[in-house]
């Protein structure tokens, strides 16, 4: 494979990096197979819980280096991570590997860009993505307020929902996290970022075009850099 | 990683490939990331086009057998391959490696046994996998009567309809599909096989529900027969 093969270390969890394959594909400009991006996606749940490993539980680390060391031996020529907590663990995969590591804040801020360029923005994500500011700080650099739920409100609403998407029961994760992005809103949020890539799957499981605020899915966001990378003409 | 990680060759094409592992994930018995398969997916939407191949376009098994091995040094214990067409080189690939290659056509006749155990059944898929007798022979072989859509029939409605899947356009490849299954029905068919997998993706983008006729769905079929494979005990 040349080196515009796109790796993809996944399984964290497994739907939402499945469906990031398809967005890959979907939001791709091609008109036959052979103009899509080659891909190897290294899908691998077993990585110990990120957000368990903050407070004590098993370090995710060596399997996430196995799955970069997998992808690079299979020709990858950059590495992108449907997963946001995992980017805790960024700056040791970087440092383990030549490939360049698309980095997911970055590419949703590209996104959030284009619907609040400025001002107060929330973020809902895992209770280790937050303990660990990937979102308050990387925007707060760039300019943006960055407002998120409290820890009893992370507790009570997203982790569950989270829990629920991986354990295949979509459906009842939508209302809290609409409860969530509301929540945000109401607080001054002038657009939400679905911060944890089970989110995503478990707002769209709802009647999602009912919420009364512009949504982030950082899936797509992680898509489209992706594809601006493997395809940097189109 | 164990040989309990499924090796997927995909990209042909790679929405088909990227749903493949959402149904694997959606349809495994799991209730956290890590009771999850692991799988790679090796998605080389490059492979030269499985039918042209057979009227003397480029031959696709160079690429096949790359993937093959990609996926035996990632470390995989089985592969499946979510293309029907490309199972026309599959002597060629299980000769060329000790894994186990999960057929999709036993897979399909495994989940074809609960709802149409014997008789007449229809098949639609690419001009090549008719071609070859992929289903006509095995199924034929199993007992089934096996009708198809004739040639003119594939080049009128089926074949379109899967390139336009191919090119992102899901929407206008239902009808034609829809066309074709109630074709079969009206000849006699008791269930439908998507011989292809692109074909469920078109079916699954308007009112399939509407089909007087049930519709295996090659997809799912073999990704139940990895599940069968990954988890023996479940």
């Amino acid at each position: 494979m040349t080196n515009r093969t796109l790796g993809v270390l996944g399984g964290m969890g497994p739907l939402a990096s499945a469906h990031f394959m398809s967005r890959l594909t979907l939001l791709t400009p091609a008109a036959t197979d052979q103009e899509h991006i080659p891909a190897v996606l290294w899908s691998d749940p077993r990585v110990p819980d990120r957000t368990q490993a903050r407070s004590g539980g098993p370090d995710p680390l060596p399997l996430l280096l196995r799955g970069v060391a997998g992808l690079q031996a299979a020709g990858c020529g950059a590495i992108a991570i449907p997963c946001n907590t995992a980017h805790g663990w960024y700056r040791e995969m970087a440092a383990a590997t030549p490939l360049p590591i698309l980095h997911i804040v970055d590419a949703t801020a590209e996104a959030l860009r284009r619907v609040a360029p400025s001002g107060t923005v929330g973020v809902m994500g895992t209770a280790g993505t937050l303990a660990m500011r990937l979102y308050q700080d990387r925007l707060g650099e760039l300019g943006w307020n960055v407002i998120t739920p409290d820890e009893a409100e992370t507790a009570r609403l997203v982790s569950p929902a989270i829990a629920s998407v991986k354990a295949n029961r979509l459906a009842e994760s939508y209302a809290p996290l609409a409860e969530t992005a509301e929540l945000l809103a109401s607080r001054g949020a002038l657009a939400v970022v679905l911060g944890c890539t089970e989110i995503p799957l478990g707002i769209q499981a709802g009647p999602h075009h009912d919420i009364a605020v512009p949504l982030i899915d950082t899936i797509d966001a992680l898509a489209l850099a992706a594809i601006r990378w493997a395809k940097p003409a189109a």
